[in-house]
């Protein structure tokens, strides 16, 4: 026997979280499905100064909050389960497959998450809290390192963003990319060359080199470069290791089922994150177009779950198309 | 002297305090207004539970709290500065006045919020937190009325799909209505009429019937209803009374400015929330196709400062087709 739920949350990280509340509070019948356990990427974040309402939390006790709240509500969490297949039926029901059980739903909620790209170097792992002195975010953790030295790995758009980001803060930022030209828009090289040449910039690059150690004590303490080009090994002190080298989707269990980009994002419309499947919709960092905020995956999960009741009471909804988006005066 | 800031947020609200943290912390010299302190709407809820990272916090609370972290990073707050005119110069900087000053940006996140349409009645604002009795978002309110019984006031979209969802807490609704029929889309009013007809339902419809008065001691004990048609008086004991008959959004001063739906709400792309005018976002229950919840609110103001910077560095950006939105990855 088949179990059937109103709604099954693929992913139980802060976007999961928020669209549980919410179809949980709407009293469906919500089975939220984590091939670990609840909170994902953000339970390796000691220290969250950027999600409004706490000046400072720690990921694991925040998500422990969420986790609290959509139990109350009565929604079922399944850790340890992941999902393998999905599947939509001819009766409009998408069946949710792991390893040892299928459950289905009228209405699934895609929200596996991103996964950040790890240099895999020696010490990377040991200081992966910022508290230590490893991050791979800028945006998040910079006023942390305020102040201080440190070094940024990486040479795509969001490494330019998020170093130019992190100079804002630091005393002093190396930024290491393993190549002379820079693979971003032009316009972030240029204004990353022009900060760089600014007199007395306390940004500085380190082109042809990568990162092959990270070492220190209880923190970060160095970072160990190599020229690719020279072999020439260089020891730079800091506080911090910021690695900007891209982000993953925990996708690939979708091939076949939903729209994946190159990268392996879920396309869907921004609006109602609809996935090109019927009752199928993507919420977090897993989908095109996200802010890749703590705040704005939560706020995806409660946006799909509000969208999804246009879609159980009127299936046609599905393909409306954006243009006619009802204004919430006109709802 | 007109005092230049990078970003101006137009109302101190949850979406104006999401994107104040975000631009502060982004070192852009930020500036928040408000007509009068910052917090809007929600400072009128004693108790928020769908707010996810906090089981229950007051309004008050969570705004304090927000506000503290918006200071810390060096946003500016400017209470009872109500924002009457805005204008995009030549140059591209945004003026925005008050009756006193005049100030200029980049960029402008418009995020002046939405007020609940009153009934006008007596009672109404003395029973005005949802712990006393009367509340206007069902979505946020219901689970405090389990097994009590509850006066719904409205006939449009909102107010039928709130309802249903009241429903599904209190042991008995009565929903209040002017009319006999529905201005509602077909396919909610029959999921009403089915509802109502079901043996035993816990819905009964008032037709034709317009709620006078809401009376109690510390709370809300009845509701007064009148019939248009006979002027027949009707005392129905309740606990609380929903009020559902629209949203107001604060836009009145962006006529000739923004691009407004004819009920007022700003019209903007749903994926970056740019506005017709360049460089002038919008976030929040001000704009179309807005979910109306707090959460969604905050995250609305952290997208448009995200996307903020796209535009800082490439006004261009500003025209960009949706169909090339950027998946993160790519970015």
């Amino acid at each position: 026997m088949t179990a059937i739920y109103d709604c099954i949350i693929v992913g139980a990280g802060p976007a999961g979280l928020g669209a549980g509340l919410y179809t949980a509070r709407d009293r469906q019948k919500t089975l939220l499905l984590d091939k670990f356990y609840p909170g994902g990427q953000i339970n390796t974040t000691d220290r969250i100064e950027n999600y409004p309402g706490y000046e400072n939390i720690s990921g694991p006790d925040l998500i422990a909050t969420m986790v609290k709240q959509v139990k109350t509500f009565g929604a079922e969490i399944k850790t340890s389960a992941e999902v393998r297949k999905l599947h939509r039926r001819d009766d409009g029901l998408i069946e949710v497959s792991t390893a040892k059980d299928t459950f289905a739903a009228r209405v699934v909620i895609l929200s596996p998450g991103s996964s950040y790209r790890a240099l895999g170097v020696p010490g990377e792992d040991r200081f992966r809290q910022a508290g230590t002195g490893v991050s791979y975010c800028g945006t998040c953790d910079a006023p942390f390192f305020r102040d201080k030295v440190v070094v940024a790995v990486g040479g795509g758009n969001t490494a330019i963003e998020d170093t130019l980001h992190l100079a804002k803060y630091a005393k002093k930022v190396y930024m290491v990319h393993r190549r002379q030209e820079f693979r971003a828009t032009p316009v972030l090289v240029e204004e990353l060359m022009a900060y760089v040449k600014k007199p007395g910039s306390n940004l500085e690059l380190k082109l042809d080199a990568v990162v092959t150690d990270i070492q220190g004590g209880t923190k970060v303490e160095r970072a160990i470069l190599k020229n690719v080009k020279t072999d020439t090994i260089e020891e730079i002190a800091c506080n911090g290791v910021f690695i900007f080298v891209g982000m993953v989707p925990n996708t690939a269990f979708l091939n076949g089922f939903a729209d994946l980009t190159q990268q392996g994002f879920i396309r869907c419309d921004t609006a109602y994150l609809r996935t090109r499947v019927p009752g199928v919709f993507a919420a977090g960092d897993c989908r095109i177009g996200a802010a890749m905020q703590l705040i704005t995956a939560v706020a995806d999960g409660v946006n799909a779950a509000m969208w999804s009741k246009h879609y159980l009471r009127d299936a046609g909804w599905w393909n409306q198309p954006l243009s006619d988006a009802l204004s919430p005066g006109e709802w």
